[in-house]
């Protein structure tokens, strides 16, 4: 029985750059975090310690600043592809290139009514997120948020589970539903403009979480999955994760106090995690 | 030489509270951290191992929860007060009672130019904090900002420094100042309205940050801390940390790629940390 | 073209549990997270709300609190067993229960020489990691460890490898190879004694890095793996990823002092990321 | 009434530095994490931009690794003491230099009972600290360990505390004591081998907290820092922060389980923090 290399990949993570697009009437500011991945003909790398297929990470890292002056001016997920596009196409051994890409939310400063034209305030832990996979063949592009931190306050319900000997959670009609979600979606289609389809999107997932009527994180993150396809025809399948940040209501009867469902613990451990892919059949 | 207590304290760190008032038109979420700290009379808590006059830390985290149903409804500020309040005068034991609070940022969501009346949004991770001290005689009110990301791309320079033998640092007439500023500031007379004043202070630093023709991070903080004084006669001093979130060049005339200081490299380590009171004389 | 559920799962993550078990001459101290996740008939709680087959997550954390008493007694591997099976066995509508635990690392305090009775201190970062998942026809075990950050200062090279235009980094024969590695292995053959079987290959892998002539991160990896499968015959594949946590030579001889490869920047990004699968034929 | 500038500092943090100190038997390896803060004149730097009495953080930093060659070859209160002392003599605008590290902790892997001569493993999060600050007139060093996480699983009990409406902790006499301990020691006499003194008060602290009979974590936190001062004439006063992470007993008998005080939720927050300084009279 012969010991042989299987899957493997290689790649710089975390390669953190920042843009100024100097605008006539104003700066806009980009930053970004970038992960680049490779695959192909690295057996020998493994075995034999042969470094002539590898093209150092430090080099990639090089790559993504220098190519980012003339190919990050617009989305992302524009500059993935081009990025993806440049490795698969100059490293013959290479087979497949991954790119992914966060972008950190930056808003001009509102003052007087009228955005500053060069200073920035962050916009939260909230980011787009891109990730761009290239073959010989084929190339797939998915967008997506991290660190989606929303909530409700009311219209989530949770009732009529199954019961167990280990049972004590109570049911509930009227709870906080919060969650850090994370969405992901893959084009069947490739937009022209991803940032418009991403703006479009995201506003849409929003909406629907606000105004459902929830039975169950699981009715919540379906729905909003399935208003994504049924709006968008250029998306082929959806992934949301919603991780529950648990709320839970402060014993207050335990000291005479009148309860009105209005105290809670704030925690962020054990958590549910809920997980799926809303797709076209 | 006899061996002894020194200073001393001890309280309930990260207290995590989250709670809805529900209004007429909309529900209020509101999210905090508390830490409560007591001193007193614990000699013997330490020498002997006497818990006599010891209230446990689990009493005091009951505490902030049992109280914030009827204290916790304005600013996060006048719940401090109330509650040192609270441990000041039920505890004779206590000499003296600290609170800070740190209030978690959330937005309505604004969908078709209307907020959303129980569905909210992060505001990301800037936090209004508080810290209020209270013993026998007096008490000491200080509102602040933490963890507050502001950048600006130009109107920043760093020149005509100090040059010796470790120098590489080129001077620079414009760079990016980019800071995750830490600021409290003390009240002299205490106000009717906190949250009006946080709103105020808040909008004034990030109004002269953003109008600041800057020749250094110390220079900035300066005028900073300077416009809140001259702007609000009840504020006593203000205190700014400025830790310097370089962008530094990425060197891309190594490449032969014209230079126009637009590619950066983001960093988090090592950085600079600026920090300085601004008080009356 | 209709819209559907694809992939789902739902479970508790972050169980955080700790547990003595007070053998005659010591207390034994264990302390675990576990997560906890089921796959099976959840269409309807997806599209309508429906909660009828819904084990609520605050029972799965019950669950596993309540079976550890009686079932968490010797490796994280036979209790995440003995979870998986009572998931899919008592939860007919479960149709894969996968437990992810992973244990945190306390030794007893070592003072004149003995191993203190019920006093520990941490271990560290590293944890021994195991994954167990189970359907009706199958189970598979993979046992493993996360954040074991070892490093040598030299047998370590990085040469001959593809110089292009964005190519900066230079040729060394001899740097500080760094890591902070995730190992996972799968059994082929169960193994009686999990714990044992872990020691064992723990100690190779250690060995095996610490003895390495290394051309690159890739060889060593390999290396590492290939040590363990001819070593164990019952592990039937081995998967590493090696973050290379750089340390930078820095450039002393601008301040003409002279070089010997003595000083680094330690950077934690960006990083490369070697990872791969070393398997049977 | 007058504005002015207050207390300040600034300097650099957070440098990152490794070294491999070459000896004929082994490879010493050694990483710290260096912070620089500098008080001076500095009055015109913030009110009008004049810069040349700054010596830019980004100097500093590189002083750091230039002097590292060769003054920091023991501990790192000596490379402390040297470098506080450049910044003192070369700076005479600087009146006050502080320098803090922080030591993070290898070991050399332990193969066949010998330690490899090249090859390291972390020794967790645990780390050697030193505070040194100077000033014309005067110098002073403190030592201390951060990140230092204990635990006894017996001998701790919390009992005959303040009961209010508000209580609802059970007294005990029998709980897991847990901490991730900080503690600082300043020295009167500033000794001749700071390792050795370090080695030593860490071994009175662990050996300290395993044989208490804990009444309270504020009766072992005095008993600590009292073992250190009576044995260590050289230490003036010692400082110890104690956050309990609290182990709460799971609640088994609600499932009829027999409970038997062996399984523990392990929770991060809220948690009591205790401080507290022991001195000489």
């Amino acid at each position: 029985m012969k010991i042989r290399l299987g899957e493997n990949c290689y790649g710089k993570n975390a390669v953190q750059l920042s843009k100024i697009i100097r605008r006539p009437a104003y700066h806009e500011f980009r930053q970004i975090s970038v992960n680049v991945s490779l695959k192909g003909d690295f057996e020998e790398a493994h075995t034999l310690g042969d470094n002539a297929k590898i093209l150092p990470t430090d080099t990639q890292k090089n790559t993504v600043y220098a190519l980012a002056r003339d190919h990050f001016k617009t989305s992302i997920e524009d500059f993935a592809l081009h990025l993806v596009h440049h490795f698969v196409t100059t490293q013959p051994q290479v087979s497949e290139a991954t790119v992914e890409i966060a972008e950190h939310a930056y808003h001009r400063l509102l003052l007087d009514g009228a955005e500053h034209p060069h200073a920035y305030i962050s916009g939260g832990q909230e980011k787009h997120t891109t990730l761009v996979r290239k073959d010989a063949e084929s190339i797939s592009v998915s967008s997506g948020i991290s660190d989606l931190l929303i909530l409700k306050t009311t219209d989530s319900a949770f009732e009529k589970y199954i019961k167990d000997q280990y049972t004590t959670l109570k049911e509930t009609s009227d709870r906080i539903l919060a969650t850090k979600c994370t969405v992901s979606w893959m084009y069947d289609k490739l937009p022209a403009d991803y940032s418009q389809q991403f703006d479009s999107i995201r506003e849409l997932l929003l909406r629907t979480f606000a105004g459902h009527k929830s039975l169950s994180v699981q009715q919540t993150l379906f729905a909003m999955g399935r208003a994504v396809l049924e709006a968008h025809a250029g998306v082929k399948e959806i992934s949301l994760e919603m991780p529950n940040k648990h709320h839970i209501p402060f014993n207050l009867e335990q000291f005479n106090i009148p309860h009105e469902n209005e105290i809670f613990i704030a925690t962020d451990e054990p958590y549910g995690l809920i997980s799926a892919t809303v797709l076209r059949d």
